[in-house]
């Protein structure tokens, strides 16, 4: 069935534009022609992309820490409302408050669904990417399992391909009914240096495509260095979504810093720099219906 | 090219009995029902397997500690030397270590590579459950890193797929080469309720069927419980592989305790014994040559 479908749908695929939302530019340039003149074999195939600020919203607060502050009412020290917001509870347990909890909850901003918030341009090279035999893998600072609940619906990429901070658990088995508790302890923090240890661990080989936009993602970036295509997401755009991250002048902000030495740092290496405001003909799905 | 191949070898596909080294019998029942009735959608189809004792021999030591002994000469404590063969070096300099001694290293008693000292039935098993839509993972109590240097060869499974004991790595970077280093602490041990742990971290989701041979997979099996198949194999045949595990009165064993109690919640709750003696018309795929 599957099949019959891609046979019917190719004649299709070829008229389709690829990455419609980007606009011409060096940005674009690069990401087609890193997979035009690949030669890597399938299974080489992988790429690593950030997710807060990369590929969706990460302003004004990540939205674990929404949320972790809604469950808990700890405002004062988000570190505590995100370890106790995600323990003493089962692994199936906290990803259906989670699950119900985006349901509801809405971005301040837009009045919409934090799910809502992706960049439509970022999903569209999910599926370039994909389409052209890559293995796509979210590598987020953030919780791992918080990621998960969505990753699969939202961005195409299944739980186990989801990379982040882990707690944790401990296993359970009562009356023949079996539970992972988690634990206020973290395995690993995958922000900095982080980021490519956690690659290691979850993926066991270097990719050759990693995206993100802030400093935490610059070990990550570093890892794949002489591996492929670097990109970074530089949020210039504070008409259509944020400006802020430091770099080139940019105003400071609490959370996605794009200092001043990543950027020169991914100028020396390479590494390109995609402008929102520039590179990205619509940022939203929504804003084409509207 | 990959669809036309598949096309053309189609008819071909539907010849070829499924399954070949499999005697009829209860075992080979369990699973062709199990994978016949499945209605699990494709996302869900997840499955997991120990990999010493249950995929190959770990007679009389774990391939892996033979390893660590090998390039350690420590005899006197196998965790002493597993953490010093592992440990003191990057990840990929440690990869490189285990293939090239993988090359030369043979087995005692068949005088054979230990890659070829895997069951052809559970190879062949695998592989139809693959054919079927099902995602396979090793859950191996051993070394993440050590299987995954193989496991993509000698099992078609690929290293993201590969869940294992994970030792702590820190990322380095200097004139421009990045490193993962290997550090002497363990973030996870995967054995008993560690398999499960294990799972949720690396897959993030249960398995509908798990397969082991120890007690060190019991919470494994127990976590898969009410959700599809469960399979122990039993190594009951001294003749063509060993036999030990204490269970129905084998001879216990230094590795692979395959307990009375283990022996019996199998029982009560339905979880199918693997005698490699009546189930397996072949143990390895040489038999077959010679």
């Amino acid at each position: 069935m599957k099949l019959l479908i891609s046979i019917l749908l190719f004649p299709l695929m070829l008229i389709c534009e690829d990455l419609p939302s980007w606009n011409e530019g060096p940005a674009k340039e690069a990401i087609v022609k890193f997979v035009k003149e690949s030669t890597l074999p399938l299974e080489e195939r992988i790429a690593v992309f950030d997710n807060d600020g990369t590929l969706w919203v990460e302003q004004p607060l990540y939205t674990q820490v929404v949320y972790a502050i809604d469950q808990t009412g700890i405002k004062d020290d988000i570190y505590k409302a995100v370890a106790k917001a995600f323990s003493g509870m089962s692994v199936e347990a906290s990803s259906e408050a989670v699950k119900k909890w985006l349901k509801t909850a809405r971005h301040p901003r837009w009045d919409k669904p934090y799910t809502e918030l992706t960049y439509l341009p970022m999903l569209e090279l999910l599926e370039y990417l994909r389409k052209n035999g890559f293995k796509t893998f979210i590598v987020t600072g953030g919780g791992q399992d918080f990621v998960r609940v969505f990753s699969e619906k939202v961005y195409g990429i299944p739980p186990e391909q989801v990379v982040g901070s882990m707690g944790k658990t401990v296993f359970t088995f009562k009356d023949g009914k079996s539970d992972l508790m988690r634990e206020p302890k973290l395995l690993l923090n995958t922000n900095y240096g982080g980021k490519p240890e956690g690659i290691h661990l979850m993926i066991g080989r270097r990719p050759h495509a990693a995206f993100g936009n802030s400093d935490g993602d610059r070990q990550m970036l570093e890892y794949t260095q002489n591996n492929g295509l670097q990109m970074l997401v530089l949020h210039d755009d504070a008409e259509r979504e944020y400006s802020y991250g430091s770099a080139t002048g940019l105003p400071n902000s609490k959370v996605g810093t794009f200092s001043e030495s990543l950027y020169q740092e991914a100028m020396m290496r390479g590494w390109t720099v995609i402008s929102m405001k520039k590179d990205w003909k619509h940022i939203f799905s929504f804003e084409k219906k509207e």
